[in-house]
């Protein structure tokens, strides 16, 4: 009984982002799928590792233990142009005497939303043979995804961003792939991570992506998630001072992304929690870190004074409305404070 | 609510295993915890690592990824005798110029329950300043454990081993010390793992952390398992031909190792699953393997006959009585099919 419904957990998450059920190696979350991509690439072939600054700690922390890291540059919507990875490819080659051994390109962005041009950036890595890995985390779930037509050599997915639980995520192999396991110690996952399958969770995450699965409705999740941001970005645009940072059209409809003239993160955000609306400044892997967000600063922004919102299954009209009720006394009063 | 669920949670494991929380380092389980002591302690000293042949496969394999393997000889219940490591670092001395970057001890064995001198090792390795890894997944919730007594460096626990559920375990680190952590990108776990708190199976680990930790409850879990292991063996043992394995009486409770002279383990699984009895042949993290255990090997055991039974908090009496009728018929008709 555990066996198949595992499995069945396993078709459910292939099927939602285009796969095979074989390509799935089930990990325990987001980081764990990005540092097993970093590593199990890395294990057979050291060398240097193209990515943007914008990327996922994980992906940057990952790779820069391991190899040296080629930047790909970004422009001011955090977006990674396809020549921005040519002009990397050929910074590499002059500077290491090689292609990088993995280049990294997120589908979306995680603190801004803005989606990357990943199809075309796949395209070219695999055009000149190097291997590539999509950090799908911020992605999946909000926007179709078929990672059989990508053609990536790994992808990275996690639970809880699109419905289900904590402590569980996928990483999505290009067929045939083998790579290094990060976790040794047992056969499971056809010998690819080993470790008690964590049965509970994978049923969960299953059922979140056979809900999303369902026709039509990842679209109207995601209609429903971008209605929500804009609605969020109209009331706090309001406010003097006020800009959205990140692409306006070209993202994922569940982040938004604000700049606040003349008032730090951090009492905007107490000030709304006090509220009940919680919002955040920055990465949420960041949470314990006072450094201000790299993702940000690779843009050209203030990262200190941003704040980042995002909606999900949970969240409702009211929710948005107390958002667009509080904010602008939140900020009018901390901006009277400061004289 | 949740950072304090959080914490709470942690105090409880703590005080189960006789650590504070913030030695404390969850984990997504027993696995990934040895994974991750391994590589944090030879990322700093890649060296030569020393460890017994009954060890787990997680922590053989990831040790023998990172650097030369210097065996710990076993007698034949599986005890590591603490002469047998003062001989394995004199021969790390000698073929490798050095003493180990580390050294195992398992603290009870998962195959045979068999309990190791672990204090006694312990106590020799930091005399001779060499760090050590103590894998307490089978001990921790069965045997009285206190960590600050025993001082290792790194000990490896497992929530589903003590009645917590699966994709959740721990690292505790000895006060102080700072390792490498294995997946990087978030300050989570004070900067030591990285990746979104599990906090479902984290408050779940506590909860099966405190029932424990109840005055007594522990000895009284750990009588009534040893009780039934004992019974399970008595009715074995009424079959011809049919042996205990491993150390009788400082053994964990709960795992009981048969050996049965004539027929193969599997048929006799598939006999005693037809009647609703779960055994198993080996470790269960081998499940997918068809090598014959590296552990009874150690032992010198025929590892291809052998049973392995264990108990739970969800076992019963009339589970125990299932096995104990059921278990000489099956073997019995396998012999007489055999001739």
């Amino acid at each position: 009984m555990a066996r198949a419904a595992l499995e069945e957990a396993r078709e459910q998450i292939a099927f939602l982002v285009g796969a095979r059920p074989r390509q799935v190696v089930l990990t325990s979350g987001g980081t764990e799928s990005v540092n097993a991509a970093v590593w199990g690439t890395l294990a057979g072939d050291p060398g240097p590792v193209a990515l943007a600054a914008v990327e996922h700690s994980s992906v940057r922390d990952a790779s820069s233990r391991l190899g040296p890291v080629v930047a790909i540059s970004v422009d001011g919507t955090g977006r990674i142009e396809p020549a921005a990875v040519d002009e990397a490819l050929t910074r590499c080659r002059n500077d290491h005497g090689r292609l990088p051994a993995l280049v990294h390109c997120q589908w979306a962005n995680h603190e801004v939303g803005t989606v990357q041009p990943v199809v075309a950036v796949v395209a070219r890595c695999r055009d000149v043979g190097v291997p590539v890995h999509v950090d799908a985390v911020a992605a999946a779930g909000h926007l179709p995804v078929d990672l059989d037509a990508l053609g990536a050599d790994l992808v990275s997915i996690s639970a809880h961003k699109l419905g289900g639980p904590p402590g569980i995520g996928a990483l999505v192999l290009r067929r045939g792939l083998r790579i290094s396991p990060l976790l040794l110690g047992g056969e499971q996952e056809r010998a690819r991570r080993a470790g008690l399958e964590n049965l509970t969770a994978a049923i969960a995450f299953g059922a979140a992506a056979a809900t999303l699965a369902a026709p039509g409705r990842l679209e109207a999740e995601a209609a429903t998630a971008r209605r929500r941001t804009e609605r969020l970005a109209e009331a706090a645009m309001g406010v003097d001072g006020v800009v959205r940072i990140g692409a306006t059209d070209d993202r994922v409809g569940h982040i938004l992304c604000l700049g606040v003239a003349g008032v730090e993160a951090e009492p905007v955000l107490l000030g709304l929690d006090q509220a009940g609306v919680a919002v955040h400044s920055g990465s949420s892997c960041s949470s314990e870190s006072l450094e201000p967000s790299p993702v940000l600063e690779a843009m050209g922004v203030d990262g200190e004074r941003s704040l980042r919102l995002s909606v999900g299954w949970s969240t409702t009209d009211d929710d948005v409305e107390a958002f667009a009720t509080t904010f602008p006394g939140v900020v009018g009063r901390l901006r009277a404070l400061q004289g």
